[in-house]
Formats: structure tokens, sequence, C-alpha cells
């Protein structure tokens, strides 16, 4: 091209996860790829009470009813938050630019944990940050080594993704989340929380938000309804500390005046419903019957060829390979026994923390299906592993 | 604040359109300032036929059978185009922030017509824009003019709105599009055209997109469903030259994934029915109505405070002052008389072009309010120009 873009663009990788998604969503194809919920668990629209309202132009922070309905669901959760420091995003992903607007300039440092969502690097590479990665452990991160890299590397915020991490699964202990929030809190730096996994919980666990410990850092909390209702609606929210909220609206405006409003009237329903907490009991219920499947069938197919924790929540197992399997190569092998996974690699924000290794979705497959494809993944991976061990 | 943000938010300009709009909402204010839709005349929203399929993520690119009846439309307005061309985003507003993602880093030159879009100043001013003005003649840009301003500054990109342009009301001429599109070319300049308001016609006039009439030039046209349907869907497109779409895709993706599924649902079966047609005609006699009912209004009590040119589309009058009148005072004291307008001056991209304006909406308020409020409107435009007189 003879014209100039932005040096933006330079920065936008080639979209791997697009196309995995494109092959995947072949009829026929077995994919633990994506993080897609099941579609029959969704919940009935029923937008007969609520259209006639939503046609005019809205506000930019949401819709006020919604707002409030927010800010006491967090409360529960003991983060105090009042409705006016909730802004409705257009899914948690706007959620994620709206925080890269508001603090990235090129070259700005940001720490995550390593591996992370891929989207939010994907997203944060766009607007120019510079990575650094905090390695995790079974119980969350390393307040030490968190500490030592604030001090180092000096960000512009840190974003963590405490329960049921995407993609590793891992859900912070309360001392980690406390002492997380302890070396925030001294070194005054920003933390932005993504949590839009905490209401799918299959084991008791912690869940209290790290931005609720806080005490004087700056924080934003980023939120979706997604996972548990209706991903196609395209409703999360955020909220964050006072001084923060201002700048986020206005950036919230200028990217799309405001999210649409029939999603909003119908959340704003059924999330005051009685419907809202057993369709949540029953949602739990057969993804925590499709995590077990899923262990069952690991345990019988993939001893030895990798190493994991049954996740207590969320959406995902995290499978770190003993051997150093080529995962995108495995996956074009995969894809031609119709079963799909996604390729570890790209979690990873730096490349010396990465190690081979896989993530497999347990929420859209049925039982049945389950079973099949981790089978069929196995000899895949059984074979490139012998691959590799014939050509190292 | 003690923690950094980015160098983008020291130009998020205060909110003015946001205040404004706040206190034009109270109840009791014949408010012409915003650019809202007749809420009477927007149609049922009935999602029923389509509530069940839009739960699901859907493609970043939009529904396909809505991009192909776009692409048709384009098609019939002389703008040949593929659906795999079109992009669906979450309101035209989107599309204005995904082109300075793509376009403007720090610095980089801009040009826009004198006054223009005031919600686009804001958005590109955010990503760094370095703004130069061509001023807006009846009929269009001087074609001249704007070679000399690409010669001289090398724009990333020429923004036009040229039906019914925002806030001017100006139409191009088809000699004008022309010649517009033929510097374009030669230079080799990629064209930004925004055209929310191409459907709201209520005399005879050239609305060919420029991006028509481009042979080598990269485009982008920006198009909306909000000012004919209901904005509160948030549900607008862009179409590009193919060698830009790309890139605006995977922007799209990493800023909210795809736009909501069941305000593009009910869209897909609007739009293709017969009710569509019936409605616009329907709109636009209301509107035409209420354009004229100002129009003469307006003769009645501004002749000798303004000039103004009735316009032929669209949704506002604007109105150059011929005393030099701070309208943002004479705004607060109109508020005092419960009736609002927005005042001219943020619509200039640089400040030494400025004239003294008012921008005048004349679709929402009923034909009633509308004489009410004009003449009150004169009352206080007639103080402040006296005071100015005996200031001055």
């Amino acid at each position: 091209m003879t014209h100039r873009l932005s040096r933006r663009t330079e920065r936008l990788t080639s979209s791997l996860i697009r196309d995995i998604l494109q092959i995947t969503q072949q009829p026929g194809v077995i994919s633990f790829a994506g993080g897609l919920p099941a579609e029959e668990l969704m919940p009935d629209l029923d937008f007969d009470a609520c259209a006639a309202d939503s046609r005019q132009y809205g506000p930019s922070e949401g819709e006020p009813r919604l707002r409030a309905l927010i800010a006491q669901g967090l409360s529960g959760l003991g983060l105090r938050c009042q409705a006016d420091q909730v802004l409705v995003t257009t899914g948690s992903q706007q959620g994620i630019d709206l925080v890269g607007k508001l603090f990235i300039d090129e070259g700005t440092p940001v720490l995550l944990e390593s591996p992370t969502y891929l989207a939010a690097l994907q997203c944060f590479r766009v607007y120019g940050a510079a990575f650094h990665g905090l390695p995790l452990q079974v119980e969350g991160i390393d307040p030490d080594a968190l500490k030592a890299a604030i001090v180092r590397h000096r960000p512009a915020f840190v974003y963590l993704i405490p329960s049921f991490q995407n993609p590793s699964g891992c859900c912070y202990t309360d001392a980690a989340r406390r002492a997380v929030a302890a070396v925030l809190d001294e070194t005054g730096t920003p933390l932005v929380e993504d949590d839009p996994y905490r209401d799918l919980v299959y084991s008791p666990c912690d869940r209290t938000p790290v931005c609720a410990y806080l005490e004087r850092a700056p924080w934003v909390y980023l939120g979706s309804f997604s996972k548990i209702t209706a991903p196609g609606l395209r409703v999360g929210y955020l909220a964050s500390s006072p001084a923060l909220f201002p700048w986020i609206v206005r950036l919230k405006q200028s990217s799309d005046l405001h999210t649409s409003r029939i999603g909003q009237a119908w959340l704003t329903h059924f999330i005051a419903s009685d419907d809202f907490e057993k369709h949540l009991a029953h949602m739990n219920g057969v993804y925590a019957e499709r995590r077990n499947t899923m262990q069952f069938a690991l345990v019988r197919h993939f001893s030895g060829l990798a190493e994991w924790s049954a996740p207590a929540g969320g959406l995902f197992f995290w499978l770190r390979l003993v051997e150093d399997v080529d995962t995108l190569a495995a996956l074009k092998v995969a894809l031609t026994h119709d079963v799909a996974f996604m390729p570890g690699e790209p979690f990873f924000p730096v490349a010396d923390q990465r190690y081979p290794a896989l993530r497999l979705n347990f929420s859209h497959a049925t039982p049945e299906k389950i079973e099949q494809g981790i089978g069929l993944l196995s000899e895949v991976l059984s074979q490139c592993c012998e691959t590799a061990f014939v050509t190292g």
C-alpha cells in the first residue's frame, strides 16, 4: 500500500484465534479450541416488555437500573462500589480496550500473568504495551516476584485474572489475593482485574475480588454477562476507583456512544428475577459434569503426556506437555482428525517464559463428544511426541 | 492522581455535548441541541423471530445476510461493493473510532471540513490527530483548496460528510463530488466519507457517495441505521476498499469482538421488508414538515440576527450569526428560558476558521414546540446581541 497507516497496525499480529475458530466451526469438528458457552443452556430471550423503551439513544454510562444491580452484586462479593462507579460496556472485551486506551502509550510497561488471556495481549499490544510476565503458580502469582517486577519495570498497571484464569484455570488463594493487594497498595500500582468466569464455579474456592482488598491503589474491575447468559448480546461492565471513572466514560463515549440498550434491558430484567439463580445453578451443574468427564478422559488418555489440575471453575483445562511438542504443528494434524484445541504458545506475554501447552475448553461439547475428542487428541499428541523424540 | 495515564487522556476535552445533553433532557426544556430522531416515528421492534439464534458469539465482520443487504444498498447508490467489504459496527461512532485507530498516530495530519462533526473531532483528537480545516462553501469544499491542503499537509486521510453535513446541512453538488474524487485519486489520498443522514431527504439533491467516484484512492465509507430506525440498538456499518478491510476487521475484533447480534437480526428482517420504504417515506414526510416549520419560524424571528439556508435533508439548521455573540454564554441564558441549542464553536477543527454560529435540530421537537422554542431563542439572542453591542 502506498498510503500510511498508524504504527498501531504494525503490531496487529496474525489473527490466529480467528483462523482457528473459523476452521473449528465447521460441522463435524469436535472443538475444544474456543471459549464458547453451551448454546442449549442459554436462557430464552424475551424482549417484549422492554423493546419500546430501548429505541432512542441512551446514556454512555449504561442503564441506571442495570448499573445499580451490578454495583449491588459487586458489593455482595466484597467490592464496595456505587452505581456511579459502574460503566456498562459492549462486552468485556471493550473493557479491555478501554483500559488499553486509558493507560498505554508506545512502550508503556504492563505486568501480566504468564500465561494470560490472548485477546488482552493482542489488544494491549496494539496500543504499544511492553509486556513483562509474572509466572503463574498453583496459588496465583508470587507477591515477592510482583513487588520486584513493579520496582524494576514501573508498570502503568498490572493485569490479573485471579479467578479461574484463562488459560490456566488457576484460582488464587485468599492469602495470595490479600498479599497481591498489599503489594499494589504499597507501591500505588493500578490493578486491572478481569473476572469473567467468577460465577462458573464447580468446587469451593476463594473468589473475593483482589480489588476488594485494595485500600489505596487505583483499580478497574472487568465483568461479563457473556459466560453466564448470551454472549451475542455483547453486554459486559466495568467498575473503577472514582478518580479513573470520568476518563473511562469519555473514552467509552468516543468509542461507541453507548452499549445496545435492548441487551441491557433484558439483562436488567433477568438478573433481578428468580430465574437467574436457578439458571446459574443448572448451568454450573452441567458444566461441572463436563469438567468431570474431561478430567476422567484426560486421566485415561493423557497421563504421561501432560500435567494438569482439574479447574475449580471457569471454562478451561490447561495441559502442560511433558515433551517439547510444536503445538501449532500438532493442531494442524488434529484438524485432519476433526478435533481441535488451542495451542498454548500465543498465551505467553514474553517468549522466554513459554512452555509447550494446550488449552482445552469443556463447556461447549457434550460429554460424549468430550470422551471421543480427548481420545482422538491423545493419539495425535502421542504421534507428535514420538516424532519429537525421533527428530529431537 | 499519582499514577500515569496515557498521553491520549490529556487530549480528552471537557465533555461539552454530554453536559449540554444532560441539561437539555430535563422535562420542560425545548431542545434543539442534540441530534435525536423522533421516538414516536421509530418502528416497532419485534425480536420474536430472531432471539434464539442471536445468543451465541457471532462473526466479527457481522451477520452475513445483513452484510449482503448493505452491499446491495451501497451498490444501488453507485458504490460498487461486495458483502466481504462490509463490516457491521457498534453504531457509526465505532466506525469513526476504528478509522482513528487505523490511521492516526500522535501528530498525524488530518484534513476535515470546517465546521465538522464534533464527535469525530473528539475521537480523532484522542488519537493525536493534527487538524487542518477546509472551509465549507454552498456547493461543498473547494477542490483547488483541497489539493493545495493535501500538497501542503500530506494528510493520512480526508474526512468528509458530503450529504446533509453535520453541522452545516450542506449537500455537495454532483460536480463538487466528482471534482473532490478526482483530487483524491490524483494524489492517492484516502477518503473517509461519513454518510449517516443520506436517507433523510426532503428536497431533490445529489447524493451519490464521493467514494463511488474514486478509481484509485483508498476509501472508508461510514453508514448508520440510527437516524432512520432505532439508535438504541447501536448498529452501523462501514465499507472499505479491499486493501484496508483486513486491518479494520482486526481492530474491530480487539475493540468489542462483534456487534450485538439481536439488533443485526432485527435490522436484517426490517430493511428487507416492504415496511422499510413505507417507514422512510413517512419519517421523511414528518421531518420535512418540521424543517419547514423551523424555516418559517426562523424567517419570522431570526432575519437580521443570522444567515442560513434551509437544508435539503438531514437533521440540522446552521445559523451564522451576523454579530459576534458568545454562544456558550447565550446557551446559559437560553437554558434559564427552558430552550436549548448547540453552540457552533466546538464544531470548528481550528480556531482561526471559527465564526459565531448555532446548530438547531428540527427532528425531535413537535412543530408546536419548534414555533415556541424559536421565538424564545430569538429573544435570548437579541438580548445577547444588544449586550455584545453595548460592551463591544
